[in-house]
């Protein structure tokens, strides 16, 4: 189909200093976790992107010197040759689908870690780091001499990024980087020229940035990220303050090619990539469109979570912004820009803003996306996220269930060229993802059902049977299918066996009036009373969501945690804290690190979960061997709210499996099992389950996978830099 | 000099199966970081303790098969061609030195993210992962058709072992792996013939050792590591109960070749790993030895943080066990063996028990070492912890401070031939670890200096002058050395400046006398009245350590951290728990996410954290751009302890640097700071600069390290596998 007019707006080629791109798609610089140690994957998930029309492509955050060392987060990085080796491949890949590629220079100042390095990061001031609390990490309060030697490491840096190819140096000043700890009150208590007023504060990051212009701004466009406000009030860099004055002061020394402009700070990196469950699309517009009123013909880039075509035109026609960024939409759907481009907008797997993304990265692994099963997947297993190998060996297969391991499977096999016939006993599709998409916050999470009932109604090969009722092993053999994969999910238990113990709670039992699991309080059941608590084991989204849910229908709330964070997986998807201002604005009650002791009615009695010594009394038999000291309270409920663990719903498989004599004489030659009937997992894994399946659906025993790529040292192949090299020079001479 | 007699007995051979090692130092499987990633680190690291004395050194954990992935954490893997490249080099190392080479064979059942593999663990029961708590970690219960596939991803990674060149083949059956999941109750809900009685719930584990003993049996040692107590009472294995029983059960049946016994599990890491705060050496004798009388000739090794011989000799004449198991005294001092057969106990470099080793890999980084500098360095930067490269060009040096950097870099310096003069301004050496290992708990922690002081004693190029009080600029300018090592260390802020928001706190001033710094407690200054609050925002030791003096004194004391885990760090150093446990009995209050506002004679106010709402207010002038809810406290006090952060005592350092032109009229030819006078640092952080600089005098301006070898893929280089490769085949036929 033919693009729309209206879009055309977005393909308009734009000039960055020295370079032009070709159109307003920009891949803002996001973590993933390959950096310049896995350069195939780094190269193929780039590169995806470039392929799928993003007119710019960057790299993650990349630390320009050893003493900018975030390990074990990875990011990418310029130290030395090997650094250029395996980050020009990515350079190599983007410039074959004609994009432009960016790298940002990081220099982390005050919050090094330096694991790895075992160096230490300088800093406007010997503070210490609040990014990495406990570890112990601060920053070494730079003299002049300092200052010139890091701006060198920059110059080195960048000319190493020109190198392997990169077309845009982006200096980031923004996630409490050290130009932005010099801009920053909070961070910079010098008294010199680089502390105290404004000018003095800007003075690093202009030096730097004129620094880098000079030297390679014929070649490269120089640009930066900036952090146009903080949120830190004036301590921090206010928008209509400091943030808009300092944009001024650097546009006018003419040193800047472009301006990507967000908000937030490293510590609450959140702000900027904000879940779905507390920021919508666009949410950063009010701050940043002061911008691009101050650096005229200067392109600026507004991030925003954006996915829809029209947002996209009415920033760009409102005047905020030049350019679209995007991280997460990008991961999502590498092919955004081209979908729109082919007159086919509905096809884009919009980004759901659930921060799995950044959640795994944040474990200090790789990036893994709920939407898209083949983020990270390119090199490494060789997945294309919109091609597929059609099956030599077509035949009929029958999946039961359609939540979203099932919904994802049908559509791979579908793709592929198989027969499917997707099986729901309910009368909708989306097993439990149906009802969690529609809680509070957690709307646009149907985009996982939407996206997948779209491209099954396309695909002439795949029929969805819905309200069938539950399948009994009977059925199944009997439904002529070649091959059969079992998909029938899981749900919350009801007696409260869960991580502390692995035993059920005395008087837990959800078929009580008072007693409640998450499927029951999605279905209706009403809740006893004023006072409710909360156990939350998973820590996830549910929990908060229940206790948010409670609070609003204004009962007195006590959410009870056996963890020691609220909602701990929040630490991964940058939520923690507003989760923690939210519970607090709505007057929950939280306790930590306590288990139920016993439910009765009107009363829980919780335990703390350290109430024995820490000292070890001997071999005992029948007992834990310590002392048992007090820690157990009472607390007055109405309702008990349960969310201690799942249990997959396993028995149509077990049985089928059990019956494996028979399938033979069923003309079934195998089944499988995906997703939660398997073990109850996050559903990006139930999708991935489903999708890999699909995609080796004709190898040999599919319900293993294939090997996949693992990019490692093997030993006797070569390491650049060797022992003996010499170290570059970034100190000035006196 | 001569071994003294009394310790032959640990150098008697010991048979192992069909494998005999040359003594009892046998280093148990330890995590580091390398796994089969690293090859040449893993080598050299295991390499260096064999070269040392260790007759029998081992990997990490070792998974077995893509199920068993703890990717983010780094664990050996047998899962391919690939990982016997890799592992080999390090059993061709080890054997060079005549050690025996194993590995421990490792599957991790329910507990298992496989964040890299993307696959799902197997285990006895349909049960979720305390060990992740909020990852949705499960396990896929097993049938005995999984069981026979998972007992096969033993055998063929034993055999792939024992092709790298493996010498004894351990199946962890500690560490709440699979074999230990089917024994314990908590974890096994089974019905079947794996599940109920002892001898159901021991069939898999001795299925298992049965299935190796014959197929390797005859050529490799078949040994297992075992957790007889696993600290959970009845619901878990008991010592006296079903753990010797059990014992007793695998004995009969000839397959184990080899006990390794331990307690605790792998959710308390720390019983096992005792940190000396809570465990001193030994303490796990009164559980474990009752396994010897049991398994008669077959060989028996205890662990308990063992460093001195004679301690080694009564665990085996006493009869508790054969052999000495050894991870972390074999990470302090890699040549301990040797230093015993060579008479010079004295030199043994002792392990202090503070678990900064496992503190890194918990961040999922490398090993590092409070007392051994050079762990983990040995193959990345060539070093040897016994040998130092003597100096071409001797000179004279000065090093001022004699903390934990200063001792340490006067330590190489003097081994490297340099003429060394250590100067001290107070009476004693060892900086702020004099008083911090005088505290509670801590007192281990002396070895730092002790053993320092010791080899700077032998000798003779080094001198080391005490209380000659604090040197001015002058003083060093005019001292004479060639070259001069600033190491003066830091001190805590008496102004409550600290991570959250890097102001002072209103009203904190430790000239008051109600407000105390930690070197103020530790000189004395007297405690006013009975109320007092700690506010820890370091979140490592001396918070603790301060508020355990306090609840021991009588005093009624609130423990406030800014930090969401109380004495967070202790999460990494496996104290966590038994923190809180100690707190609890002590009665302790504790107050999680909270700073001090101010600070009133008789009152502090505390503000919660996260008391502004979670929802931006638009871009602001002048205040934070989010609502503000109540969230204050007001608690009545009559002292205050601050550690908020700390300053380095840079004054010296940025005086000489400022008067570098009078360098050369001095004859001073370089000025370096090494250690908390850069920046505060962990003190094995510093000691690793004194260390490095003294490795690296000589080369071109050594205040910035030389490259490092980095292993990681190069692109273009091989990968094993390759995509395309087969996968092993590990499920039974029917």
């Amino acid at each position: 189909m033919a693009r729309d007019p209206k879009y055309d707006i977005l393909f308009d080629k734009v000039k960055i200093g020295p370079k032009v791109t070709r159109n307003r798609f920009f891949q803002t610089a996001h973590c993933a976790g390959p950096g310049s140690e896995r350069p195939g994957t780094q190269a193929h998930f780039r590169g995806m992107k470039a392929e799928g029309g993003w007119g710019v492509v960057f790299t993650e955050y990349c630390s320009i010197h050893p003493e900018a060392d975030e390990y074990p987060y990875t990011s990418a990085r310029l130290w030395d040759d090997g650094d250029v080796i395996n980050l020009r491949y990515m350079c190599d890949i983007a410039h074959k689908h004609d994009s432009l590629v960016g790298v940002q220079l990081w220099y982390s100042g005050l919050h090094a870690p330096c694991l790895e390095s075992r160096e230490v990061g300088r800093a406007p001031s010997n503070l210490v780091s609040n990014m990495f609390p406990s570890r112990t990490v601060y920053g070494m309060e730079m003299d002049e001499f300092d200052i010139k030697a890091v701006i060198n490491m920059y110059v080195l840096a960048a000319k190493r990024a020109e190198q392997a190819g990169f077309d845009l140096l982006e200096v980031s000043g923004g996630d409490s980087t050290v130009p932005i700890q010099f801009l920053e009150p909070r961070y910079n208590k010098r008294t010199d020229k680089y502390g105290g007023s404004l000018e003095n504060r800007a003075r690093f990051y202009i030096e730097l940035m004129t620094a880098l212009k000079r030297e390679l701004g014929d070649r490269c466009a120089i640009t930066t990220r900036f952090e146009l406000d903080t949120l830190h009030g004036p301590e921090g860099i206010e928008a209509k303050e400091d943030g808009i004055r300092f944009v001024e002061l650097m546009h006018n020394e003419g040193v800047c090619d472009l301006w990507s402009v967000k908000i937030g700070d490293y510590e609450e990196w959140g702000e900027d990539a904000g879940a779905s469950r507390y920021r919508k699309s666009g949410w950063m517009t009010p701050f940043i469109k002061e911008a691009k009123g101050v650096v005229g013909d200067i392109p600026v880039v507004a991030n925003g979570r954006f996915t829809s075509p029209d947002d996209m035109v009415n920033i760009i026609r409102s005047g905020v912004a030049d350019i679209i960024g995007a991280a997460r939409p990008s991961i999502a759907d590498p092919f955004l820009p081209n979908k729109i481009a082919e007159g086919r907008p509905e096809d884009i797997r919009e980004c759901i803003g659930c921060n799995m993304c950044v959640s795994k990265f944040n474990q200090c692994g790789q990036l893994q996306c709920t939407q898209n099963q083949t983020a990270m997947e390119e090199y490494r297993r060789g997945w294309h996220p919109e091609k597929f190998e059609k099956t030599k060996n077509p035949c009929s297969v029958l999946v039961v269930g359609a939540g979203p391991a099932g919904l994802e499977c049908a559509r791979v096999l579908g793709e592929r060229g198989y027969t499917v016939h997707l099986r729901e006993a309910e009368a909708e599709v989306g097993g439990h993802w149906k009802w969690v998409s529609k809680l509070p916050r957690l709307n646009e999470w149907s985009r996982v059902i939407t996206y997948r009932q779209l491209q099954l109604a396309k695909m002439k090969n795949v029929e969805v049977h819905l309200g069938i009722g539950r399948m009994s092993a009977d059925d199944v053999l009997g439904y002529g299918a070649d091959k059969v994969v079992i998909a029938t999910g899981s749900h919350w238990r009801a007696d409260g066996l869960g991580p502390e113990g692995h035993m059920p709670i005395p008087g837990a039992d959800a078929s009580l009036p008072y007693v409640f699991t998450p499927e029951q309080i999605a279905a209706g059941k009403p809740i006893v009373g004023d006072r409710v608590l909360i156990l939350d084991a998973e820590g996830h989204f549910l929990g908060i969501t229940f206790t948010e849910m409670m609070a609003d229908m204004g009962k007195k709330v006590t959410y009870v945690t056996n963890l020691s964070e609220v909602a701990d997986y929040g630490q991964f998807t940058l939520e923690v804290q507003n989760n923690k201002r939210m519970l607090n604005e709505k007057g929950v009650a939280t306790v930590r690190n306590h288990w139920i002791d016993r439910i009765e009615p009107g009363k829980v009695t919780l335990g703390y979960m350290y109430r024995y010594s820490a000292d070890l009394t001997g071999p005992e038999t029948g007992a834990v061997p310590r002392r048992l000291n007090p820690g157990t309270t009472e607390v007055a409920v109405d309702s008990v709210i349960l969310l201690t663990s799942r249990q997959s719903d396993n028995a149509l498989y077990r049985e089928l499996k059990a019956r494996r004599a028979e399938w033979q004489e069923n003309d079934i030659e195998a089944i499988y099992q995906i997703g939660d009937c398997k073990a109850p997992m996050q559903a990006l894994q139930a999708m991935f389950e489903g999708h890999r399946l699909g995609r080796e659906f004709d190898s040999p025993h599919p319900e293993y996978p294939l090997p996949w790529i693992r990019e490692r040292q093997l030993w006797g192949m070569q390491t650049v830099p060797a022992l003996g090299d010499p170290r570059p020079i970034v100190e000035p001479s006196f």
